[in-house]
């Protein structure tokens, strides 16, 4: 075992071995393993954007297994997913890549200014399905952001408790924040240091810009002159902002846009002191041979052989 | 043990002697051990402000060893923060200080005139973390007040039968109120009252203002000329409405102001008979030293060195 | 994932993913993963004979990090032991090798013709401790059979429910069964297809004698000229009597021997189909780098590398 | 639905439609379906006796598949096997065969002139494994029966509750009976009568001789002249004293034997008004072709094809 | 917090921060507070041997305030007892030793061969009363070992759930056991073993002799020429056989005898690597003031002030 996965699982000290040995298993599987840097592919858009929008651009993704073969040949740490998509090829796949299961999800038929998912999945679940961890979304800045956190509190106490990690999708939505406000540098910073002060092991927050949202905030950030300038520089403060990088971050990649602009993007997160990232759409909406191509390049950046 | 000690313990006398026990431990740990007095140095602004507004001050901060060496190194009573920050030091430092496991907190992501808490933390995870006591805050005043109370009496109901004690923060908010009535005597010696009628062992208020919000109450004030000119006064008001001063009550600092303030109002609380402070921004965005120097003149001036 | 393992994970068609997922970690770590061999280090016999009988021959044993360092050093599939020795290393070593915990265990100050072991741990316990399986002893001919077949069902039920597999160590003992009936071919046969039954996903058996206990078995054998005479040949009836070779049957190594005989052995559990090894006294009762040279010989028989 | 199984069906009245849903899907599988008369194919003799002693007869035997493809091409009703042979094909011949889990099994590594069979399996294991009931043996006449008629009641109060389908061996044994008592006509048609009384809905004995065991009951079958003389006469007692037949009786085979006394036995059974037959030894330990052959000549004689 | 105890509290790496916050109070109280040594007073005599067989040398015993006052004064680490006697003290001394809870016990007007204590107190008695630890003992060697076992493992997984530390009395008793062989070094050592194999934190043995009671185990005494003849040989070994040191270990004083060779025992466990000694009726039986004087010297030869 790397020293660098050694000292990440120091800092869960609190968390008994079972939980530290799922964590271990996430970072020393795929290309990156030993780095301390993951890249994971998640797919839970069919059920959050609906099915052809989400895999009409390549068909094949329709498939639940495609997900898997796609994870597992890109050398992904893991694959995550919601308990359809998981049970549908847990058996094939079993013991080939680490699983996340994604325990609460939510669909636009029914949106909301106020989003709150649904609890879709539970840790028995994810025990019986063979998954290293659960995951769960919150939306702090949602009016009905107290059930997500009580709900999130209740699967983590037994998820722990059965040795399993808990990684928690952070991003803020709702009626209290502006469309800009969601990705504000002082939100999504804000947003990391919730899901960790609620016990997550592992946090996915969207990549910040440079705006701040809130002003009480904005006063602090321009007196203690917080460096948000450029993307590394940001990363490095949400990083910070995460139990001052004692916690892994890993950071997530939108919508399918340009891969240059990206690959750029994986280079500040890695140059700020990001754990990685999450990449759905940017992956499965590709051609296999592309989207093998681009995992390998956003891989090959985080593990520094492309500078 | 002192006769202080033994003497507020007394007072608790329904409860069992676990929760005796851990209030002992309080009581009896730090440079005011003994001395029936307490500071405790509350870390949750990082969730209750944001990361930013509460650690760029003093970045040292964003890491969670920092609070636990803090309050180590200064002589309080405790350490009190939400689930993240405990789990991230309470192997490193178990045995070292007594922790106070804050069960609800509240972001202002989404903030509202009538605030509500979300349930971060459990009984079982204050135990399985070796903590003293478990923190939980209610809004009297707010239009959610119920949900509140009752999930604090499940919470303490709870705790108690474990040998664990509750610190309950009673913070006036919410539509109801005015912004200056938050802090008028007459609704935190109420708010304080409600608090122990709740079951609380230990209670945080805020300082009252000599201002009084409520009618009813304000006539009464008047016509019984209860002394509330002076903040000792107003203290030994608070106490003297928490059960004649059988129940805890210590006193919050609020925001970062000049020390020389500070300080005077150490002194009427020590002189109107409270039991202590919970001071979290005015240590921990300080620098360490000089934290530490502050602290020192707070504890000298509750354990009577500083006149 | 090799064809070999995926074949045998096709025999647990009644698992679910989880339970397949740690049978495939089991199967895919060390030297001989993918192969579908096992070598496994099982530590119990501090518990089953006294620790200096145990560790004095090589005192290094003591220390409870020794054994998972040789296990991982050796290149072994899996190491496994009672609660006590897991859980003093399971955090140190979180990630680094298969765990197996046996659930029950037996000690010699107190001993009977109708042995019981005692359950000493729990499926609880190895989902905290990370493990991938629970380990539990029957003893086939014990007046005591009952009681343990049906803490086995119990625990088998509730690992299975959890995703964890069941490692059945079946060892004929007993006040019916003479002492060379213990490991007679048709007593052997018998307790391997008995483990089977309820349902083992690895039964771990001892090597057979070419002796007949039972007269109505002796029957049978002697009609159907079943073949018994060489080691392999009642390796491969073991093989075929534990569901056709349909579930993974390994044989245990008993009391430190010569070298060169048990290298036969291994050798005649390789060529009779056998699945591999547990070897517990003969690997750390030697000096470390005996018992690697050791390991590795055996572990190259397996592999093939060594004919 | 053939008005047979109506009539049959309408007996259990007090069994939820769930339980009746299975006891028809027994009642309408293969050749017999919808006569009311049923052929089971049990596989437990490798627990009871011995895995040689079972398969060298018939070496397919071993695999646990044959007997899954032995049963459904005969065009039995169900397969009736323990744990570990239900699990090791219950995936892959799902829904093709009606599956009895026996829940509980005795071998004779231990042996006991009072036995009592082990608890190897649950209802939940039975839910998990699609079967349509549970088995459970019971020994009347051992010092042991309190404690399986405890188990009998409880698991078949699960099972009921389930929807299930209770399925009793009730084969008098133990140190109260003589040998030839096991098989004495009062002997058999008590145990039938208990079997019945203790909830069962399907009740397995052994064909029974003119044997009266019993000086008190004797004393009754001699005044009374109750016809024992010919086998269907005693059958017809074993299905008068099983609810005068509103319980579904079927008759076990023993030991291999001649084929054309057995057939001679099956057309009694039919004859005394018996439900039919549950054959293991006389089916799969002859070859194949041979077990199809005989099992047609027995499922033909029940359908009356056969005169 | 001394290096010592930081070092003691690495081994229990799998534990919780709360079980190693309890272990810390333990180590961090009385005299020997910081060193790592441990002394403690239990008081389970009156149950185990009747009240005036225990208080009468001593009639100021027979109130239970006396031993929390004596543990208190002579600067113990702990005090050990019954539920009666704790329930009858824990309140008034809520803060002032930690406690023991012993949760099972003995009395001998029903003795027996084999032992088997009775549990008389839970877990939850142990948090409800403020305890740091329970108490369980077991006799190995006994023929309900299986028992004690079991049960010992269900209140440890429940204690260690709660961050409660667990404490073994391992006394080797029963038939298969010769009176001397109970305290034989092989004896002594296996049963340290045991306890820890079982997951206990701190381990109570009885001083061995340097008798050898096994057969098997004297082979490997003689052939490994293992030094055992004197008594810190024996201690060291002893504690080399409870995980290479890894466990705390203590020492039980026995009946009362004369002072110089007890302080000579002391003197040998101090120097063989033992890590105190508990001390009852040598305690409680002698006048206040002599007890005083004596477990003075007791714990000054375990802080090395007396040679």
């Amino acid at each position: 075992m790397s020293d660098r996965v050694k000292e990440i699982l120091s800092w869960y000290s609190s968390d008994n071995p079972g939980t530290r040995t799922n964590l271990a298993r996430l970072l020393n599987h795929g290309t990156l393993s030993g780095t301390g840097k993951l890249v994971i592919l998640p797919v839970d858009q069919g059920f959050e954007h609906g099915p052809a929008r989400s895999f009409a651009p390549n068909p094949l993704g329709y498939h639940p297994h495609y997900h898997f073969e796609l994870a597992i040949e890109a050398g992904c740490n893991a694959y995550a997913a919601p308990l359809g998509f998981i049970e549908a090829g847990a058996a094939e796949f079993a013991g080939r890549i680490p699983l996340i299961l994604k325990l609460n999800n939510h669909d636009v038929l029914h949106d909301d200014k106020d989003p709150l998912s649904s609890v879709t999945g539970s840790v028995r679940d994810a025990l019986r399905l063979g998954c290293v961890a659960v995951g769960y979304t919150i939306y702090p800045g949602s009016a009905h952001c107290t059930t997500m956190y009580q709900q999130l509190r209740e699967i983590a106490e037994e998820a722990k408790a059965c040795g399993l990690a808990v990684v928690v999708w952070s991003y803020p939505r709702g009626s209290a924040l502006s469309k800009e406000g969601e990705t504000a540098i002082d939100v999504v910073a804000y947003a990391a240091h919730l899901a960790a002060q609620m016990g997550a092991h592992i946090i996915k927050v969207k990549l910040p810009s440079a705006h701040l949202e809130q002003a009480a905030a904005k006063k602090i950030y321009d007196s203690e002159q917080i460096p948000i300038k450029t993307l590394p520089e940001r990363v490095r403060h949400v990083v910070q902002a995460t139990f001052n990088g004692r916690r892994i971050v890993i950071f997530s990649g939108g919508a399918k846009g340009e891969e240059k602009v990206f690959i750029e993007e994986v280079r500040a997160i890695r140059d700020g002191g990001g754990f990685g990232s999450i990449i759905g759409r940017n992956s499965f909406q590709r051609p296999k041979p592309e989207a093998l191509k681009f995992l390998k390049t956003v891989i090959g950046t985080y593990s520094g052989e492309i500078p």
